[in-house]
């Protein structure tokens, strides 16, 4: 069962985010460092991996925005930072308020504990630079 | 920064999940049986962290039927069969599709590896006795 | 730095912790008929891995009934199942009461999150008949 | 950088397997049905995620029994059973012995401690049955 | 079942601890700097969970210091720097000696497995500056 | 059931990759400086630990080049950075090719999904630095 998938629309870009939040400016710096290392390796299973991974957080029977969320819930259940900070930019990108994404972290903290606090306490520092 | 919570508007009961299917009616059962028992022990921080986990699923800024699919997502992120069944019951029950569904537990594939595959084979046989 | 280890005094038998429960008694009765198959490999690491194993949690600078607690927490927080039972069941034969079983599990569940909540229920099963 | 991938070549069936390994046989027969519901439900993303996780897998630069067995180390490591009876099963149709098999699981038993130790015992006692 | 909760009677400050630790004094340095971002936040359930997490600690029918290493057992079983040095120095101010703290560290290097070592290492730095 | 262990052939020493990647020699360097530290604390049971851990990866029915591209394998799923690095460096000192790594990685990427990813990133800096 499938539901037709399309690119979403982001209210802001990359370089944008950065100018606002000097956190993210940093990982995402980092991160397309990394990334274009990996790409020169030009494995196969990686690149095709890489496609799924984009094409889970597209519009579709669930609104971007929201699968974006998800996408925090899980990492910040599964306590990977660069993971949090990837969602937390891109839900912020789609137009994601402070309240929405304290609410989606809010369920990373019961569901997964104690042990999310100290991602919490991070998280929490690249909200306040996104958002005040 | 929060936004009021209310409780979230079901379109059916535990008991009509579990006339329309048979893994539904098990695990509610045995949840119910569990749970007393846990009541009866009517330990302080227990009763408390129950209250706070009611709490984090309700209507906010977020609507109760993608908190529910978060608490989807990051069930089968962290592999906990219970769970996962827990909020396919709750999504269903707030009248969430299932290309919704089946759109949550991708991004819980997709984050969480086919580590995720055996939860996903038997969440599906549950979405399909929900939604069949 | 080493404190002196030596066998922790068991107040009562694995035959009359299963007695009292049949969780235990199923418990216990599949844990040493597979115990049983490991022996008969003789895989070299695997008994040096049981012995040290064994040595963790006897008598030394923590008693040894913190030392079953401290793996009942851990198991918990890990959600294991077997590893939750086999820790209450030492417990109890080293004389822990209830209330800090209870403690004990509560740390775990404020640590490792609602995702603790299943194992938690299974677990206050198991306390019940040993307990009650 | 990749390598040509093959199929690898298989020394029995599953219904060979099955018929030595009561374990293998009801592994296998649930593991089809519910796979047989997957495949219904036709989610693309899902689809796309199965193909991956059979390309890993074949022949490349490390032979195929041997990514079978990384693939056991890292399913016990992460304490999954069906992965675990999957990849022991992929292993002894491509012909890894027994000792293989045992230190592959050592592996996974130094590496994610004294937790795996169920896993490990319900796993030496599909050895048996498949090398017996 | 429940009894009675107190706070712990602390031999030291976290400034003390800060005297004697280098490694503890960035650690509480920069907890308290993002904890008070998480308070400004003021968000509801945050508030309530720190609330249950603090009274988890408190002495009960476990007394203080066990729980805390109980803390420090399931944080280095989870893999949480961040965690670790927090209970090792709760252990410490409420007179935890080193052979305990070791102690601790050893059920979760045999529960956890050889992954927790990065940790484990790390956390006897910690114990060098804190003991030595 | 075991087969006669003995320890490797290296093709080059610890130095000699540190020479080659400032990466592989920080790491390198804090591990030596950390373990010397654990070491000087001579506790019995993290000793012996020490001692099954070295025993694991041994030459023996698997080769060892294969059990350490098996411990990377386990590594990256269980997310743990420094553990990568070592078993990726043992791996380099072992022979194992770049498409080796490469394919050892792939299985974890799929098995442990997009949470491995940003150490999938780090581990190609690393096998950057060591195989360019």
């Amino acid at each position: 069962m499938n539901t037709e998938r399309k690119e979403p629309t982001y209210l802001c870009t990359d370089g944008q985010v950065a100018d606002k939040s000097e956190i993210a400016r940093r990982f995402l710096e980092t991160r397309t460092r990394l990334n274009d290392n990996v790409d020169k390796a030009d494995n196969y299973l990686v690149k095709r991996f890489y496609n799924i991974d984009h094409n889970t957080y597209l519009e579709g029977a669930i609104p971007a925005k929201y699968k974006e969320l998800m996408g925090l819930v899980v990492s910040a259940g599964l306590r990977c930072d660069d993971c949090i900070n990837y969602h937390i930019i891109q839900s912020f990108r789609l137009g994601v308020t402070r309240p929405e994404q304290e609410e989606a972290l809010n369920v990373a903290l019961v569901v997964g504990g104690s042990i999310v606090i100290p991602h919490l306490r991070r998280a929490y520092e690249l909200l306040k630079e996104l958002y005040e």
